[in-house]
């Protein structure tokens, strides 16, 4: 019966049903797959509280004093009892402020849930090496811009489905030929962050629409929104019903715009068919009744948010022009942080991002092609940014 | 390329990279499996206030205050930033609490989250039809006695993995050759809940022990111990490393013991190197801030959980032997519900749950094999059994 073929060495040995005997090699349960992967790595989150952070693309200011009133009301009864599987005051909440209906709308434990929940809904994991897999080629899996959230292919690794990368234009848009590339590559799940991290680009929707109707019948495009709260236009007019888009997908999440990164609250917006295959995927009770709670009070008062996004959007423009006139390049930016580029006299960024975090201050710097010469900062408090200022003034 | 087999239509047609045009029907972007699935059902969460809920085995009492102080000394600030990604402060307190170290535990999103994990880790997709499915046959997939609880399955067919029912004995122990039927059946993961649900029955845990032992080298035992509070034993002796089992994972929820079904907290237990395994399929931040909080004070103030564990115990014995004085079989049960068959003279179960339901008290009725003439009546307060024995004699 091949009872030790269930479980593999640590060896890669073809497993065809033979009964394989190694004592001194220690076991896994693991699948294959699991065991050679390199999880996502999040950004630092030193607990310092002095440290000025500026690192992980969090909102500088807190959240809404509504949404701390509402987690307030929250007693044990309310803890005792399982929540609202489907989290729907949420999702009418979510309704009403995107003119959309409830079942266009699912809940999820953080946007990264629903990445993963849309792969897991329309990716095919490969088959087993050795087992058909050739005939199948590298189809039925995700079509990424490259670069882009790193998390990604992880999650697809995760399900263990194949990951078409297709790089961004010079100046980091997305190539005219992208959707083409998608099919092409038979990807079914094609995952465009916009406004782009980490370079802060913004597609305009009609580019994007017109990548989704090439899609249709395809793939599902998924947008992953997670920054648009400080952009000028989103996606939204891509699932009016009028343009016949049943493969547009829409990621939000409550970690930037609402300050609630703390909180684990996201969200996709969508035609009610696809909308209605992720509820079948979904953890029975994914979302918790204090998430809820909180998640809804901030959409109810997203003025309070709002404001936020204007002070985040005005200190953009503000340390923009501040590093430009350092001789920095910087990229424009439609989200709450900057790409920016250090002048060739200056050091190297990998050593700026050193020499800042040794005086306190947390950046992020990614040691990828595109990316090993330009530090990637948040924009913080006035405060905050004139502290960067200060300190790369002194370097 | 076979543009259109990366999309299939309603009807189950083989598509061979075959070019398919079937204009009249809808088409659908999520994977077969996705598409065939029958969701898992939760119990029913009525939102009167006012009803007896005795059907989804929550506990009767709130939290202890303890709980709801440390949710209220969260703050915007830390509401604001990403939460520890693992979990650590709460892995201590558990690793205190269950005297084991920090690597042998795992936070997750609610018990079911550790459920999905384990068969994403463990288990292995079905090759696509026609593509070499059929040398693998059933293999790689999970193992579950039956009849057990309901979403185990649903969560493999979400994940395409094959199911092996082995069924309970009459008495709803174990079979003798519970590993051997596991181990033919090429399953990778067996999951057994213990106390089991619905009966109650509890296996000791040196008959759990001889299982895990046979299924060494074949495939990973987990444990749901999800109602282990109310029983008089628990399955911690098969951790520890002395007894080298690397293959048993343990899960653990602060839902019903704790009294906080509504913060979806749940946990792992294992050997380092299954829990490592398991963080690495864990979505990068999995639980939130609050929920972390919640379940931290939670574990640091189990005296106030164990008081409500003994008072549901007390209850557990008072309303089973009043069941039994109005001919009513009650199965022995370790947990805080009982399974109970009402005499033959009486109504029968499905109408007695609606009759009680008119009377706005709650069970749980399932229209399974074994369980089509029981109820399922989660342990309440004094009052709220006092109420059901009322409603009993009235019918």
């Amino acid at each position: 019966m091949g009872f030790h073929a269930a479980v593999r060495s640590r060896i890669d040995l073809p497993v065809e049903g033979a009964v394989l005997t190694m004592p001194d090699l220690p076991m896994t349960y693991e699948r294959t797959n699991i065991e050679d992967l390199t999880p996502y790595t999040p950004g630092e989150q030193p607990r310092h509280v002095r440290m000025v952070k500026l690192n992980t693309n969090e909102n500088p200011y807190p959240p809404a004093q509504a949404v701390l009133q509402a987690i307030a009301q929250v007693g044990g009864e309310s803890l005792r009892r399982y929540p609202p599987p489907s989290a729907d005051a949420f999702r009418e909440a979510a309704a009403e402020a995107f003119n959309l209906s409830p079942e266009q709308i699912i809940a999820t434990n953080g946007g990264d849930e629903l990445l993963r929940m849309a792969i897991t809904t329309f990716c095919l994991p490969r088959p087993p090496v050795g087992r058909g897999g050739a005939d199948r080629g590298d189809m039925g899996g995700i079509a990424v811009a490259e670069p882009s959230y790193s998390l990604y292919p992880v999650l697809a690794a995760i399900h263990d489905t194949p990951v078409a990368r297709i790089s961004l234009c010079e100046d980091w848009s997305l190539p005219d030929d992208f959707a083409r590339r998608v099919i092409d590559a038979g990807a079914r799940l094609a995952i465009i962050v916009n406004p782009h991290a980490p370079s802060g680009h913004l597609e305009p929707w009609p580019k994007l629409e017109a990548i989704a109707r090439q899609l249709v019948g395809h793939a599902v495009l998924m947008i992953d929104e997670a920054y648009v709260d400080f952009a000028v236009s989103d996606a939204l007019p891509l699932l009016d019903a009028s343009r016949g888009l049943d493969n547009v997908l829409l990621l939000r999440t409550l970690s930037k715009g609402y300050s609630l990164a703390g909180l684990r609250f996201g969200f996709g917006l969508g035609g009610p068919s696809l909308i209605n295959a992720l509820h079948k995927v979904r953890d029975s009770y994914n979302t918790d009744i204090l998430a809820q709670t909180a998640a809804t009070a901030a959409l109810k008062h997203r003025d309070q948010a709002r404001e936020s996004w204007q002070r985040v959007m005005a200190e953009r423009r503000r340390l923009g022009e501040s590093l430009a006139a350092r001789s920095w390049q910087v990229l424009p930016s439609e989200s709450n942080f900057l790409l920016a580029t250090p002048p060739a006299k200056a050091a190297a960024a990998a050593e700026i991002y050193q020499l800042l975090k040794q005086q306190g201050i947390c950046v992020r710097y990614f040691d990828e092609d595109r990316l090993r010469d330009k530090l990637r900062i948040t924009i913080g408090t006035p405060e905050q940014n004139d502290a960067l200022l200060s300190a790369l003034d002194a370097i």
